[in-house]
Formats: C-alpha cells, sequence, structure tokens
C-alpha cells in the first residue's frame, strides 16, 4: 500500500484544468475515460468502470469493489475514493447532488447516450445543467510535464532495444516467423527490454501487405523483400510507436521498393528539421507531404503526416493537412510518412519526437538507413 | 478479392433483426460497433469508424478510403459499401433521409453523446425519429450458429494446445520468465497452434498476486507455488477465454491453497453438469456458490460464475447472481468460480460450454485436475 510518489502532479494538473475557463465559476468537470481519471490522479484502472468528479473543492473518485483497495493506494490525500455498489452513474448524481453546483461539464465523446440520458435525469432534480464538451482534456494532456517526457523517452529506448534485437536476426531466422508470430516476438523483445506489453496491434507486413496501411498480419511466412513493422511498448502506462521497413535477403530488392524507401525518409528526415514550437501541423505535415509529389508520389502518401503521443498511442494533435493547430514545446508526437504502391509494397519510416523551442528532440536512435537482413 | 463464403449467413442473420418488431412497421437500424457490423455483413473492420445501416430493403455499409476495398470484398451483393469522405455521420443522415422511413433504432450503448446529438440534429429535417435502445443484438448474437461453433471450438481447441505446450516447461524452466514475459510466451502458444493473436490482456499471476481478481502482471519472476493464467486466443475474430490455476514444484505445496484448488474444482464441475437449456443464470451462479459458500469460502468468491464469449470476450449472458435470464441452446457461456484469500493466493478454474438441450458441451480438454511442474 503505497501512496504514489508524484502527488503534486496531480494536483497541479487538476487546479489548471479547472482554472481554465471563462466562467467566473470554477469548472466541475465529470470523467470516464481511464487514461484521464490516471491524468489526474494517478489510478489506473482499464475497464473499471470508474467515474471521476473533479471540482476546485474536492475530487472524488468512483470504483468498485474489485478497484477499491488499489484506488486507494494510488491516490493522493486530496482525493476521495468512493466505493459504489450499484449505479455508478446513480452513485455520481448523489455526490453531485448533495454540493451546490449549478454546472456540470462532461466529455460528450466518451458518454454513450445512455448513461447521459440517465445523468441528465438524475441531475434534473438538483437542478444541475449539463455542459457537452468535447476533448475537454486533451489540451492539458498534448504538453507533457518532465515526468511523463522521463517515461515516454524510456519507452522508445526500450523499443530501439526492442529493434536492434530483431536486427541480430539473419534472414533465414526471420523467414521461419509468420507475420503473427513476428509481432508476438518483437512484442517480447519489448517485454525483454522492460516494456509491459505492446501499446496497439502490431502491424507486421511481408511484401505487398505493407502497401496497406491498415493490414492485418497474417500466418503467412515472412519471405524475402520489403518488411515493415510498425510497433510500440507500453511503460509505466505510456505508449511508445514506431515504424521501420526493411528488406529481408539482398537477392530480391526491388529498385522501385528502394528508391520509394529513399524518397520516404528523405521526407521524413525534412519533417523532422523543420519541427519545432511554433509550426502549424498542416504545414509540418506539408513539408513532408511536398517533398513526396515532387518525387511523383503524392498519391501513394494517404495518410497524415502524425499524431501525438501518450498514455494513448493515438492523441493529439493530429499532423494532418487540415489542422491548423500550432504545435507547442513538449508535444510529444510521430512523424510518419509513407508511400504505399498497391501490388508492389509500401514503406513508412516513423519516429517520435518532443517538440522544442528551436526544434525538436527525436526519441529514438533505430537505425533507419537503408536496412537489410543478410 | 474473394467474396465471403457465407452471404447467406449474413442475409439470414439481418432477417431475424429487422422483423424481431413489435411493431407493424419493419425495423431500420443503424449500428457502428465493429463486432455488430460483421455479425451481418462479414466485414471486420476495428476501429475503422464503419457504419452500418439495416433496413428491409436494403442494407449500407458505410466506410473511409482505406477500408473500402477490404469491406467491398467482405460483403454479400445485397449490401451496398457506400464511401464517405467526409463527415460519417452526416454521410448516414444523408442516406436515411433519401427513404421514405420515420424511424431509427439506435444502440445507446454504443454512440457517444456528440455523435448521437448530431445525428438527431441532421435527422430532425427528414422528420425522422431515432429510438434509443440497449444491447439490439445481444439477444441475436447469444444463441450462435452452426458456422460460429466450428470457429469457436477451434479456438477452444487451438487454446488447449497452447496451455499443453505450456505444461511440457519444468518447474526450472517456468520460473525463467517473468509474468508479463509467460503472457508473451503463452500467446505465441496459441499463434503457433494457429491463432491469430491473444482475445484479451492476460492475467499471468504468480503466488499471492492470484488472489487479485484484475491483477495487473509484472516483471516478477514466476516463483514456486501457485500460478494464476487466464488467457485465450483470437480465431477467425472469435474469442476464446480459459483460466487454469497450477502450482509450480511440490515443495512450497500450501495446504490452504491446495484446499481451495478442490474445492474450486468441484464447484466448477458441479455447475458443468448442471448446465443445460432452460436453467436460470442466477440459478447456474447458485450451484458454484452454494458449494463455495458451504465449504467455507463464500466471500471469497467475489465474482460472477461466468459469461458469453464470441465476437467479444465478454457478452451475454451474464451468468451472476441476479440475472433471471434463462439458458438457451447453442449460447456459449465460460464456468469460471474461483476462491481468493488476499495475501496468500487465489484458484480459479474457467472453462466455456455450449449449452444443449438436455446438458452441456465443454469445448476445452485442458487437463484440470489439481497439476504441478516437476
Amino acid at each position: 500500500m503505497k501512496k504514489n510518489n508524484y502527488p503534486d502532479i496531480y494536483k497541479k494538473r487538476i487546479s489548471v484544468l479547472v482554472s481554465d475557463s471563462d466562467n467566473t465559476e470554477p469548472k466541475k468537470i465529470l470523467l470516464v475515460k481511464h487514461e484521464d481519471i490516471f491524468y489526474f490522479t494517478g489510478f489506473y484502472g482499464k475497464d473499471s468502470g470508474s467515474i471521476l468528479l473533479i471540482s476546485p473543492k474536492k475530487t472524488y473518485l468512483l470504483v468498485n469493489f474489485i478497484y477499491y483497495e488499489q484506488a486507494r493506494s494510488s491516490v493522493g490525500d486530496d482525493i476521495e475514493v468512493v466505493l459504489y455498489k450499484g449505479d455508478r452513474i446513480k452513485e455520481a448524481a448523489n455526490i453531485l447532488s448533495s454540493k451546490k453546483i449549478s454546472q456540470l461539464e462532461i466529455d460528450g465523446n466518451n458518454i454513450n447516450i445512455n448513461d447521459f440520458n440517465q445523468l441528465e435525469k438524475e441531475l434534473k432534480r438538483s437542478r444541475i445543467k449539463i455542459n457537452i464538451k468535447k476533448d475537454i482534456t486533451a489540451q492539458l494532456r498534448m504538453a507533457k510535464d518532465s515526468h511523463e517526457l522521463e517515461i515516454i523517452s524510456k519507452a522508445c529506448s526500450i523499443t530501439d532495444n526492442a529493434f536492434n534485437k530483431l536486427l541480430t536476426l539473419s534472414n533465414r531466422e526471420i523467414r521461419e516467423f509468420d507475420e503473427i508470430s513476428l509481432a508476438n516476438r518483437l512484442e517480447g523483445f519489448c517485454i525483454e527490454s522492460g516494456g509491459s506489453g505492446r501499446s496497439f496491434d502490431y502491424v507486421v507486413a511481408s511484401g505487398p501487405g505493407s502497401s496497406m496501411p491498415h493490414y492485418i498480419s497474417s500466418h503467412r511466412n515472412i519471405s524475402e523483400g520489403i518488411l515493415l513493422m510498425d510497433f510500440g511498448t507500453l511503460y509505466k502506462h505510456y505508449c511508445s510507436d514506431i515504424t521501420r521497413t526493411i528488406f529481408v535477403g539482398k537477392d530480391k530488392l526491388d529498385k522501385k521498393l528502394k528508391e520509394i524507401y529513399k524518397i520516404v525518409l528523405e521526407a521524413q528526415l525534412k519533417a523532422i528539421e523543420a519541427c519545432r514550437e511554433g509550426i502549424r501541423c498542416d504545414q509540418l505535415d506539408g513539408i513532408a507531404r511536398k517533398y513526396i509529389e515532387a518525387a511523383g508520389y503524392g498519391e501513394e502518401f494517404g495518410h497524415g503526416l502524425g499524431h501525438g503521443v501518450g498514455l494513448e498511442v493515438h492523441e493529439g494533435p493530429y499532423v494532418t493537412r487540415k489542422n491548423k493547430a500550432v504545435l507547442k514545446e513538449n508535444m510529444v508526437i510521430t512523424i510518419e510518412p509513407g508511400i504505399y504502391i498497391p501490388g508492389l509494397g509500401g514503406a513508412r519510416i516513423e519516429d517520435m519526437v518532443v517538440v522544442e523551442k528551436n526544434g525538436c528532440r527525436n526519441l529514438y536512435s533505430a537505425k533507419k538507413d537503408f536496412t537489410f537482413l543478410a
């Protein structure tokens, strides 16, 4: 039963969240997403059905009996852990009704319509009005604090190690795996390096399958030729995300694939070079995109340049053609251009970087020069 | 680009869903959950943002460009695949508005309040009323058809194989794993046996950690003593789920743990013996629970007896103390009593069974007599 080591971090995050208001009355907020709850309390309960009620005076964490002890030992003294026995929405409404509040904010993306209708009905009696918002916590969570950056850096160095282990396999050895079993082994490499499991369902695509951005790995054996691996680890609940595209064997080096690999790498390096505080997401996307377009493959780069990474493997900011948001210091984003040629194959190279005042810091050192397993 | 082999199954499922109505007007239904969409179309697009519009005359599957080809090659001719470019809710509303319908059913558990509000606003113009329901597809999906039973049986036999592989490890060999790496290896055993990956985040708990039903596996090495493993595989998008509790080494056999193991096993066998069409969920739960209570461990069995398994690892019916629902032929459920003693350890034994007219069929043959690794 150890208390968490960073209660001050959580207190500070809550105070920023509730004070970030146009109103004179400080915000009261109900959160249900487990990553949000962890971010503000230190309690991690995936699929636990927990609810966090944040108010300037007091914060309540509602959990069921399975998570009660864990929650109590995870959070600071300023948070009251409430054990709910029956209906969690009703219990939350009861607490809210006992306080003299007039408004409550919720994140409409995270609450389903059945739960919302029930909550609204319960709160109507106490004349509490619900304000439905979107991405309440996103802005705050995008820029990482030093505690988070330390953990994310470690997650990335674990991932570097895993990729280095993969590179020790020979051409013959890697072809003994099929795509699914190689994904399992890659996760094993992350675990051996200190990770606590995969941060998402890996993409391991050998040959033409690599041309599909959402390819589902199969039981086909790894073959000679192009091999795309999009993987990552969890570490202290934070995610890493990396993509490396390598070539198995020297003999079947398709010239066109080698060409697109070099274009993708150059586009990625240019985007990393340009990434810094103050640049807009669409501008950064445009730097890689224009390079790829000029090389004649604009149509074959069919996704955005990157996305934020943190407690979720995909979170804001989304580095796309359309997003006009400006990058700020300590945001952590991926930079991952790709070119995909149906029937032939695809190449994507993905790093994670921390946005800094005058540039960015790449969190990976994993090799990305043209690489083949001999 | 092969067409799916079972379009008749999907057609039949849709016709059952829309005709299961108290109204004279057949139902129009909007679904967003990817397991539901797969169940009615054969298209599997996890996190794809797809929408299925089911109506008696025609069914529309809305997908984005990334999934368009896959969707077209997955579904039968009776389903129109629509590529949406902008806002998916708007596009769905446009299709609905062009039809002469007055009502639409949605599953309120699967649609968030922001999406719902947008949909309602768009449909208001066409005077289409939304009826918010709960678990629209649950009843239908609970009883499996022969095609599903074949796949689920295979998933379970893969899982049997994986457990048998684990049992070939020696006391010394298994203690070279930590909990997380053993989970990874167990998944590897499933993959080697033909599975396509884990069906949920495994619980591998060595020693006292086994007393926590929602234990999170750690980097601590497997030690001599009790070892609880809750795992399973995906196979053709269906799940298996199994728990086995074994003992590592003969020397540290705690008498009390051996005693609770035998009680749990006896309780499980009694429940399996009683499981058949016509029994209520609470009655079945009660059979295991009463036996455990009589043995003095009622308080230490702090969860329900089981749950349905199919496209989701947890789905209806929920075999709990409170659920009065009656089991029907071809439902697939887990039977998994457990006893958990804080600080000492816990034992749980979980099988999956198919409910039959006069009994049930256990989908596993994995050893569950008291087992230790020498």
